[in-house]
């Protein structure tokens, strides 16, 4: 982790002292290889970034002097809707969206998602808040992004979609022979992107009634985990 | 898998029956479903692509009979030299480079690579032409591209690297305040992307010396499996 996500639970003394417990303990200790004096980069959840000073190191915890001075880096204003994946690109999905700013973030059904990946513990809000802090931690990001799950794709489609888009410009990703060149994008509010085995014709109707334009980074069919950085860092 | 990839040993009448076992038949019969008289994409390994029509299905193998017409999709031109990444990442991210498009990787030594790394399986010659299968599998390509070795650092940098530049632009990724403009750019021959820890200052320096010019996606440091698909995609 690039910075130490301090979390409302950590302060022993408001704004100035933190206790840290478990993965975040063991890995100051084992992996920054800190130890009493040394200073690490750290962030109040949803709030400013700054240092701590490793003041005491026991069994149980690691305890820091905090200093918090700066602004976390901008979002990135682009709103990702995307076809449930399975589990475990899901949680890696997760952890790279919030490394790259996004900060609102839809879990959709559609025909191409199999009925189980729903069931996952990986959905659990607190499955999903860690993957989340993996990504805020990666990045020094401290602003946690909302992610909603939504099970049936008709009426996020219908009724919900065109408030997400919020009068901004929205993409459906798709393969095509020719990649979308990249002028003739601006940064969007939303980009939806669907199952490996792509949306069903009926969903992708309905996205283009909803306003969303097609966008391509060409006729590769990639995996989620590919296309996501990679659609992203094209229209940012 | 999108496409099936048509190894030399498959081969069991040239240029147009083929004979498929162990993963491969797996996928066909059980992810695809397919059944006698169903018809698949495939390629042949370094060339063109197609369909075949399974003819036969038994308990050792699927038979296909295989008629090629179409080019694979044309290869991104970038060349990759990627710090070598701890191995499940490595294997991750040779899928996704292949699956980009890349046709020619160097895994270099860094000081921010563990040593270990080096002695991992993910190496073996087998194991990276498999998650290559895969890549080119995923986005129905046929063009095995050529991964190299180059454990020491210096000699790669200073006496090899200008003929992997050869004459074209060359970019070395680091997290920077401001991203560089995608205007900026235009399709590079060479980018280089460092260890998680970043690049030694010796290293950086003297990849600026070979003639590679600095590029970011921004201040934010991101993993190298999201941050290379976004800069190929930035820069592609």
């Amino acid at each position: 982790m690039n910075l130490v996500l301090l979390l409302e639970e950590d302060w022993i003394e408001a704004d100035c002292r933190v206790r840290l417990h478990g993965r975040r303990r063991r890995h100051v200790l084992e992996i920054h290889r800190a130890r009493l004096g040394d200073e690490l980069r750290v962030g109040r959840l949803d709030g400013a970034v700054g240092h701590g000073c490793i003041t005491r190191v026991d069994e149980d915890a690691v305890e820091m002097e905090v200093r918090l001075d700066a602004d976390p880096p901008p979002p990135l204003g682009i709103t990702v809707v995307l076809a449930l994946p399975r589990p475990p690109v899901l949680r890696r999905t997760l952890i790279s969206l919030t490394s790259m700013g996004v900060k609102r973030i839809a879990l959709l059904n559609a025909d191409g998602v199999e009925k189980s990946f729903w069931q996952s513990r990986a959905l659990d809000a607190e499955a999903v808040f860690e993957q989340c802090v993996l990504g805020l931690e990666q990045a020094r990001d401290t602003r946690m992004p909302e992610v909603v799950l939504r099970k049936r794709f008709k009426p996020f489609a219908e009724d919900e979609l065109e408030d997400w888009i919020a009068g901004g410009r929205a993409f459906v990703a798709e393969p095509a022979r020719q990649p979308t060149p990249a002028s003739a994008l601006e940064t969007p509010t939303l980009l939806a992107v669907g199952p490996e085995s792509g949306w069903s014709s009926y969903e992708l109707a309905s996205l283009q009634r909803a306003g969303l334009e097609r966008i391509s980074l060409g006729i590769r069919p990639l995996r989620v985990e590919t296309a996501l950085p990679a659609l992203l860092a094209r229209l940012a």
